[in-house]
């Protein structure tokens, strides 16, 4: 795709639209994390056989929020030091096989890597909220008319607590630990470095679920647009999308992107048609900790090779050295 | 479309594979009908204006399977005598503003129509069967490792349940139901016809949910496709193939269409490309009730007015006699 | 579609281009009045059975503009009243076995539904117009040469004869009309309030040929590109588009906007790529009448649910009470 | 396209299937030409300037059937000797610049070349038979309820009439015509070929309006389409589709080949999708002519220039010796 | 294609973005000028049977640059006068059987065309340069990390000979010589007349290779999005990119355009979406020789038939006078 | 993608069409090893910084077929034993930033790695071998009218000698080498183990250039498609397909696959529409070695996870042990 439809690069770098946060955004997050707080760090750890040799694969099935069990896949090298720990996070509707070849092939390079399988998305992890309204395909809309209910409140808790269970591990450094995915993992990996206090890095790949508002209205491609099927279904009841866009707006990146304090590295494709640029600008844009963003002019949504030497980079210098 | 991708209408006649069923597929069944006895019969009633005279409009909020909270609009006109009633069921990630208007212009013709909106895909219906298992975007395989959790058995549960609904209403003459839908609807109305013994008549439209093997292979586009996506990300685990397709067995209508009393009209399209012809035939061959099909050789999965006609009269026919 | 390609809102509501008309546009109509005044009201009404208790369904064939035989479906309910009347106009190309479900359902809610099948689209319509010009496939280029030709000439009048033969029968109060249509059928509803004293209201989805001159610079999709069609058709001729440009002004429906009197109500769906957004506030914000326009953020250009409470509102105000 | 959707070609050698003649389709073809015949050979020739020396370039306007005012290209080379000439025919919807380039570039060869445009399609031929009918948008179902209508019937007239023009031109050798053209163009020129006498040679590309029953069944694109959408708008009245399918077996170049006597030369690409091999073999493996046909492996519904050196061959093999 | 996606027209006219040549540029060509002028003007002529009386048609092989074999085909009408000739130019990826036919009907019109076939695309012309670096599949990235190297140098070069072949004909006359072609061969029409003195007449139909910037940034279809995926490609490489627009800028059509000193009409449609109207009115806004632009509003990357006369009369006015 | 299009896989599993091969067919590739045997082994190697510890990576650039420099990458553990070998190939057109990280993520599940990159195509890689044919765009067609210039044969000798150059590291043990790729890579794959004894084990996925016959006819997506598209530029030249199908017997996998002795793993998807099964099984039924094969019943041509777990457990069993 050779035409950007979003804003040019120039407009990108300075895009800061006024976050859209209730006066209650801090306290809800803060009830969310006491309700967290109730389930005990407790999980299952059962080895999966794999034919490399040096490494160890487990499945892990740990409490999550509101007590789902929650599957994640952690692989390790052997190593008689303390490793430092990558807590990781899959695409929207996208994990394959639980991705446990992409944990393994991250764990190879020094670190126990921890990949959660989002509730309902995959594997056998539990999303045992229930939702009062109904919604189109998909997760976007699931609970969309109540913020105690929507979907990513669970899923967001469910991240802070794979990074606890990962730092729990035996053969795991708990001070070296960093956070990341793509997409919706990206979102994910913003979330959990905005709502917890362990990792020490963030890296995000086009993160998904940022800046709503905009989303809806440019956004061609990809899952956003089941918020513009939700509310078209709903076109004689305006009042779903006016409560609907209230509780997105405690789910919004742009909004939870200043709780985040430690180093994070965003990347973006200027033909991304799914999470859109300017979307990812406008988190990037009111994050206030250390950070940098990779801009890739000639990639959408897809595997920038070019980010990986850089990332790679990024993991050693905070979490090996 | 001009190019049939299916069998022809010769073959299609007396296609009729061999049943999947379990040898325990009665007592499962009688097992959930069980289950949904211990619910008890139980429903809201609020009136909605309407800007018509003569009919009036409800929202109707009844307890469904494993006491979920089910909404449905009940529409009737005004009539000093009984009413026969129609329960009428929506397509899959298809309905709109609760399809309101189209329940009104069915109540217009002299009947009280209730349309129940699926648990989880519209208004204010529960879905509160939680899965073990995560399954690709949509309902497809929801709960489809295991045949008490899979998404379909609550919802043809509500639709049984939809049926004593609409008999109890003081206006209904409960020996005169006809039960109706389109595609999900379609099988719906099926299952509700081989799963209740209140309908006099079934009239539905090209079916979904039928011979599940036949429609993995061949369907070009559409909701089946989920289950094909839901294999491919199992790649390296086919066991979960195999349970999906038993669970799968107890809740396909060519295995149900067997039990299935009351006159049954069913009409397909020649190129409908979602509900291919020959799944559809593959339910319609197996059942034994007083039945016919409309066969219309230019349409795919979309209204077919030429059907309308037929079904009025059969309504008439059954209902108002 | 996320992205709109149109105006933004605040822009279309202010958006009134130029109007185009010629000097001698109201002579034109006036003649092409007169023309139609010579065409005695005449028409053949015969009953259709249709399987509804308390309605009459009819198929009338009246004489169009130029003694065209033109038919049109009469539904209406069984009333000892007389009835108020709506004249129903369809879309482009698209009528399908006559609407006559349709006709019968707005019937049902207590009017007299006359619905016009436009001449050579469907049915027994006969366009017995001949032009001198050949055109591309399709409509919108027949006639285009010369006005006393076009096609939308005798459909207009063909609209505004319709109107007089409802309000001619016996069963209606001829004080009490409306017209209607979406698309092609909400310009012809337009048109025929500009030309006909008679309706009392007009609600018109999405309107069809509105400001040409945008129309063919931006719309995406749908007929207004039959005309870019047949300019191009002709690229060695400039003087081909210079002469339809100036017979396509007199049936331009902003240009008939300011001739409208009755109260109108108008629809349009923000990512509409068949009739644009800009096209139709280009006539909506050069009527003078008493007027309303409701914007769907959401839609296409398609049935819009949430549209059909506040339009059965509508008559049911201006024809009920 | 690499995949064929129609029969292989050793079947498509041998494919014949049985005609749809009626009984009086001979004498409908009599009684249309003795009606043509009504009409006098009358034309009016106006130079067109064209900036190459040594050719002649007229706009040609003669009366076809039912005395229609219809256009044609007439180019020719300067020359002291009788030219042999060309009749040619355009392609469905396609004429562009009254494709006078085409018309000379051919001329160029030697040939004094005349190309009609077709009625209604193009130019300034007037398509003055009034349909009884209502039809989708397009010429195919235009008059299909009666033959006596139908489009075809004027346009196979005019067609043979164009013939006869080209042979009355002073410069011509009216002893020495071809006709030639491609999809409508090349039905048109097989249809002439079978209607007149006139013709010594016909070169048709892959011709349309051959075994309606076939094509309705497979053909993917184009317009064939026009008659499934027709015979789908009248889901409710199969009686239209019977009567439509009688007057197109009057029209069918499969029923008319059998009346071809002069030597007629067919291409077909095996992967056109728009007049797919087999309906074109049918016409082939029913004319009793000598003949030949080219079948290009490679190609689809578009020009093939390794056809043209043959034709060319063929058209100084039986006009210049 | 309705909406167009580039400059409004009034802007177009206006569009003037700087050049992008390196301070070497014009001693680059004229060393690769020299560098064409060590290999000796040679060819072999054979006659090849063409089925038209009056035309002579050759097959041409001649030294190119780097003394690499390019074969053209020359077709001529027969003339006891010496005949203007012209040198024609094919797309991109695009000549089907050598042209032969489109040569031999302008030939006919009173012209010796020679029709050079680029090197590597198609025929017998040889590609003999050889490129250090890999590419993405096609031309344009084929030596793009050199400018000694880079595909179209040698293409150039191939053209500059291509006049000279042409001019050197015992039946040409070498003072009346014309160079012609659209998209790739629009570009090489004006890279032969900015880098020969010979042509006194440029046609250049859509020319590519213009204002590359822009172009990258813009273009939605066709072969400039080689550019875009071979620099995706190199994502961890960006000096990649920056040699590869300095190699590009000495191509560059914009760059070029002032060296133009003959007469040059250039045509582009407004909505082509392969070369856009930009990087067409960059380059012609860059040209300061006697020039016109004819501009087609409905037109994308097409043959346009408007622009047929007027060429044909150039031809005359600059040839045959 | 549900509707299979190629045989049904009990046909796919004794799919053996008949060998093309020609007489000199083992001729030709003994003639064409001794001309790879001219050129000497001989490399160049310069360490790539790499941001992980315990891998070592390397550019490696050595002598191809013609003496041409091919590039590859080469990564490996850091190890006091030799190690076991894999030389690997990539897709067509397809090598993004040299697919380092991929060898890398091999290299440390403790192999040394290759990874080739194809002349022209990717890198560094020279393609010097100069075709006497134009083709189109792409490599297929490139060489086609000479089985000595063809473009696979100098590719499939630059993998036999990577494989020489990966046996010759030092830090390597020769006798424990696997070669290993997908499609364009899988056939490269298959062909490097028909052509060189080294390799102990084979493991392609979905390979490329496999009955050539067929894909011509069947394949609906992909590069086979530049032969039916180089075919069809030649339609009036017969005698190049049939010379270019000469030519890719010499290359067919099927051909080459009795050659094979090493023990093989094919996997193939069955909704693969650009290596279509039935192509692949053709190469695969005509295999006398040990074998096997894995399909994959839902996925196309992409990465399979479910088949990662087995060829890694090969390469286990066949290099490790």
């Amino acid at each position: 795709m050779a035409q950007p439809y979003d804003l040019p690069l120039e407009e990108l770098r300075v895009y800061k639209p006024e976050l859209t946060k209730r006066p209650d955004f801090d306290a809800f997050w803060s009830n969310t994390l006491d309700k967290l707080a109730e389930v005990p760090l407790s999980y299952e750890r059962t080895e999966i056989p794999y034919p490399v040799r040096g490494i160890k694969v487990y499945r892990i099935l740990y409490q999550g929020f509101n007590h789902a069990r929650i599957e994640a896949i952690l692989a390790m090298p052997e190593s008689s030091q303390p490793l430092p720990g990558i807590a990781a996070y899959h695409g929207y509707n996208w994990c394959m096989d639980n991705d446990i070849h992409d944990t393994v092939d991250l764990a190879l390079k020094g670190y126990a890597v921890l990949r959660m399988m989002c509730r309902g998305q995959h594997g056998l992890s539990v999303d045992n909220v229930i939702s009062s309204n109904g919604h189109v395909s998909g997760w976007m809309a699931k609970g969309i008319q109540d913020k105690e209910e929507y979907y990513y409140r669970a899923v967001y808790m469910d991240a802070v607590r794979a990074i606890d269970v990962l730092a729990s591990m035996p053969e795991v450094d708990g001070s070296r630990i960093a956070v990341t995915g793509g997409s919706q993992g990206g979102a994910i990996t913003l979330a959990a470095a905005a709502l917890s206090s362990v990792p020490k890095l963030a890296v995000a790949d086009y993160p998904y679920l940022s800046h709503f508002q905009r989303a809806i209205e440019i956004t061609p491609n990809g899952p956003y647009g089941e918020l513009n099927e939700y509310f078209k279904r709903h076109s004689g009841s305006p009042e779903i999308e006016v409560k609907a866009m209230e509780t997105l707006s405690y789910f919004d990146l742009m909004n939870l992107a200043p709780r985040i304090t430690c180093f994070s590295w965003i990347t973006i494709g200027l033909v991304d048609t799914i999470t859109p640029p300017s979307t990812v600008f406008a988190t990037y844009n009111h994050m206030v900790c250390d950070k940098d963003i990779a801009v890739y002019r000639y990639h959408g949504h897809e595997l920038i090779p070019g980010s990986i030497m850089p990332r790679l980079q990024l993991f050693m210098d905070y979490l090996q050295n």
